[in-house]
């Protein structure tokens, strides 16, 4: 497997772009981004766990139905969620981007991020599709911008690959854990490739794979109203159809991960305010279930993040975090230690503290990209999970008045 | 029923005392406090439901197997938890207490609070006893401050009321939601009061009373490893002893009940770096687990916390948490409206946003006591929680070097 350049333009047959269309009043910033597929693509979607849900969920939802889409619209800037109209509003992008690109609504995938509660003025969307339209090209990086809102950098990724000898590829754009003044955190992610796949197989896949990378994300343990995660998958490569579990599906597999936990790494280390990517590595868990519950656990803790924020070895909050999960674990067993670029340091054995050297722990600490290891020493399951520190700047970021 | 003042020494029988032993480093500040009963008591207590759980509440689950106690010792500056010998430890406190007043080790209350994963000297409680048994008396507040960590104002209160023309009191003292430069955030509450009631009575009032009071506080979603709410009635008021259900027992549950919402409201208010204290009112739901975990989720999140402190009218977060907190609800039948001393405004109903005055929303949310109503409509249950807003100032307590 290789990275490559290219985003979600990389595979065969997807063209993408984004605009300012006029949903932002800053005119230097593009709020909508379309994705293009020359062929009718397999397609799979996951939807935020929130019983409050965005509109362009719903309407996505039904046409997604039948496991097919070709084009994908989506703008920033205002959430389209908690509306009177809603529903109405994101039907209204489907048909219009439907209409300028001469497909069928029913193969648009439809999402919004930034402001919830506020009506979506459709306007600005339909004036902006023709030169929408007239964007499409190589412009990953454009649609990346195009659906950021207090994301700091745009992510994207592609890889290839290869399938029974015949060259594959899959990319990925993504927003997220940050806000749009004042709003909602919201994560999108849109993933093209070319793989011949059925839509079932597809799913598959992409219900498995975020089992254990967008869902062991946190940023601040705020759910949001509309998360979704979109694979669509044309065949263009031109391998033959995946319709079955085995080795091209596990290369599939495989390269999907590559690409999602590249964009989870991403967004965690660009959470709202954050100045550093924290990992948390369980192993020695007796099931999987408990070394997700602990590694999503030690992430979420607040003590936790702040500590990490001031470069503090102060694992008593890592075993508190890891105490309060909720998983059956025997906390006289648990070794912590913490790990950057700059070493690795054992903090806590068997549940108590063991001498260690403050600045060495502190030097460790001072990393952009801080791991916290968690050995259970209770069996062989293992996990990750990825966040980041608690800032002064995410306070400020999200007690800013809306207006 | 009358508030009064006395603290925990209100209630006949009861003295205390605090003073610097050692422990810290500051010598103005307190370090240790005492409780004792004239009587010994029946005893209640209830604790963390951390896994990992610090050693004086194994030894104090211990002592209080017979439901009774005599006294209570409780060092801050150090938590006595992860540490290989701190059970150990746990037990000499109480021994060395109850050779100083003559009393039972058995009967002794043991507790501590502060950094985690420190080895705890006994020596400087050894040495402060006497001075500490000398300095008991009708010292409330002395005791109140020397369990304090972070905690910016010592919490203390006390009730007056009668049991069958007989006049009882309660009171307590407690320290919460701060924690010691730098470590765990734990909650430790004593209380006490001169009415006779069985110890099994007593334990039952406490298990019932907590659940609509401590576990409905949160400063930052992290259970502490030490928390401890304990009660003594030492029978002094002379009533007819409770023993079981009944109005007098009602009577003391509506006491012990103002008397644990009034420490609620101070520790969530007292919350780290907090500038607001904020009460979440549930109304209308379907059963009261529902009730508990729509308001338990709105003050836990983040979002909100941060939006309160901004002073931000974003109630989009309020139903993104309602959203996801696990709670089955018709999230199109919501009402949402912030209220405190200048007023109340309805910003949300059912599920959709309402045309609102931002200017009187600002002015409500300036206050320093914020309501934020959630109305169901779905059933007769309601439930209160109680929390803060999230400030710079908790990341910078929390993201502070230890040493």
């Amino acid at each position: 497997m290789e990275l490559i350049n290219g985003g979600i333009c990389a595979a065969k047959g997807f063209t993408a772009g984004g605009i300012h269309c006029g949903i932002r009043k800053n005119k230097t910033k593009r709020d909508v981004a379309l994705i293009f597929s020359e062929k009718k693509a397999s397609a799979a979607a996951v939807y935020t766990t929130n019983l409050v849900k965005g509109a362009p969920l719903a309407v996505t939802k039904m046409h997604l139905l039948d496991g097919k889409a070709q084009a994908v619209i989506c703008n920033s800037g205002n959430a389209n969620t908690c509306n009177a109209n809603g529903i109405e509003v994101a039907q209204a992008m489907a048909k219009l981007t439907a209409d300028t690109l001469g497909i069928s609504e029913d193969d648009v995938v439809v999402a919004s991020t930034g402001v919830i509660g506020q009506p979506l003025d459709v306007t600005p969307i339909k004036n902006g599709l023709p030169a929408l339209k007239e964007a499409l090209g190589e412009n990953s990086s454009e649609a990346a911008e195009g659906i950021m809102t207090t994301d700091t950098v745009k992510k994207e990724i592609a890889v290839s690959f290869e399938i029974d000898g015949v060259e594959c590829k899959i990319g990925g754009i993504a927003k997220g854990s940050g806000m749009i003044h004042p709003n909602m955190a919201t994560m999108l992610v849109f993933i093209t490739s070319d793989v011949a796949i059925s839509s079932e197989m597809l799913q598959k896949a992409l219900s498995a794979d975020i089992q254990n990378t967008f869902n062991m994300v946190s940023v601040d343990g705020d759910t949001s109203t509309n998360d979704m995660v979109t694979v669509l998958a044309n065949g263009m490569a031109g391998n033959k159809e995946i319709t079955e579990d085995g080795e091209a599906f596990d290369t599939f597999m495989k390269a999907l991960n590559t690409v999602t936990v590249h964009l989870c790494r991403m967004i965690a280390g660009d959470g709202e305010g954050a100045t550093k990517l924290l990992e948390c590595r369980v192993t020695g868990a007796a099931d999987e279930k408990t070394a997700k519950t602990v590694a999503k656990s030690v992430i979420c803790s607040s003590l936790t993040k702040a500590a990490m924020f001031g470069a503090d070895a102060n694992w008593g909050r890592v075993l508190c975090a890891i105490g309060y999960s909720g998983a059956d674990v025997d906390v006289t067993k648990v070794d912590v230690s913490f790990e950057s670029a700059k070493g690795i340091i054992p903090v806590c054995e068997n549940g108590s503290g063991i001498e260690f050297s403050e600045e060495i722990a502190k030097e460790i600490l001072l990393e952009k990209e801080i791991v916290i290891n968690v050995g259970l020493n209770s069996g062989d399951f293992s996990s990750t999970a990825w966040g980041c520190d608690l800032t002064y700047e995410y306070v400020k970021i999200n007690g800013d008045y809306r207006t």
